[in-house]
């Protein structure tokens, strides 16, 4: 029941690490599998802490609503339907840019996620990693 | 004292999957006892795993506060009085539509809670298996 | 990336809560999928609350180490390699009878945990719905 | 303050995997720097999800104590002094062989945590990869 190799999660961090690079932002990236579960995981250099859980959480949040987190700001704001949906699922939930689904065919066989950047360069290196799958 | 039996949580059930099937969006469906403590769920196949939780959380947050869920949206957004609910019990209270107390009379004896589609239509689904009960 | 659907989760449990009922002691059922996520829960009329989380405990752990709960309990006593596994994993891991892998062909595909019983209970229980899958 | 570097942890993990291959056991293999937060982690392919946070609670335990989990086992059985101890911190704690620290002269600048096999296995793979720092 692999959905995801360690091979393909190492392509897609390489090409997250890429880009991170060379926009000059270290990066946390974690890539999980179809289920959610963290297959890997690599702080870069100067990548925050604080980013670790939020780069997993992301990918997971990919897993768990099947879509990418930068689609969840606008839903989840103050005045709009789903506000409070972060707080709603024990501290998983990640509401802005930065985690993208893995898709094999019309499957979603993983997900990765980045962190520590703005948002805007969060979303960079996941398309980055993303688009290497 | 058994405050809803199994029977009841599959006749809530079975309402609301039928209500689902109609409007064609898989669910999480999850029902409560008075005491807010999981009584049966179901996910629907395609269902989100995001919403397992959620469905959970709806219907336990209907039993802490008394209150159909789609009730405290309007009090817990930014700038009104209970803003910051939702972060204020571990990661379980939920603040938009799809839950949905279980009445017998003047008591509230169960919850309903449905999440993966729209708050809309999760509304629609929980108030579908809240009838028939 | 459905790997159990609810028809099969359906039918796991139904043959569960029979054999409960033939052993006279209603039990908490829960069925996950090969992610080790909740499919479907019951906890049948007089089962325990505290048996919620430890029914859904005992299917996650038998996916998330591939094997039977039982199997566990020898090498997990005082003196033994693995104890202390239990506190290792935030509380999430069962190191007793009732978790069983669902099994499709070579593969696991999702599991199904039983409790509030005697473990034997349990056992009995979980073996009977697993049959049926 | 970097106390371990990515390509440090890339190293430790390299000739971790490569021991595993060798053993024949697919492993989750974690490395943590000094504060005993992830550097990065990998789950190689067949490896146990519920080996990930046990790698890497392995590493963080030999951080949070300085030492080898190993040498918690002793003191950790039923009727010895410190019984109970992984019990006591939030279910992050592994009183079983497979985490080592990575010491650069008298310091412990990082460690290493190693799960999915039997301890022994678990304990040749992380030396392994202790070894390559």
């Amino acid at each position: 029941m692999e959905t995801i190799t360690l091979e393909d999660a190492r392509r897609v961090i390489a090409a997250a690490e890429e880009k991170a690079a060379e926009i000059g932002c270290p990066m946390d990236i974690a890539v999980v599998d179809a289920g959610g579960h963290l297959k890997s995981h690599v702080r870069m250099d100067g990548a925050f802490i604080g980013s670790i859980s939020i780069s997993i959480n992301k990918a997971y949040t990919s897993i768990a609503f099947q879509t990418e987190t930068k689609d969840l700001a606008a839903l989840t704001q103050s005045g709009q339907e789903l506000f409070g949906l972060s707080d709603a699922h024990g501290g998983r939930l990640v509401i802005f840019a930065g985690g993208i689904p893995l898709r094999r065919g019309d499957d979603i066989v993983g997900a990765v996620g980045v962190s520590t950047g703005t948002v805007d360069q969060d979303q960079q290196v996941a398309e980055a990693g993303a688009a290497a799958f």
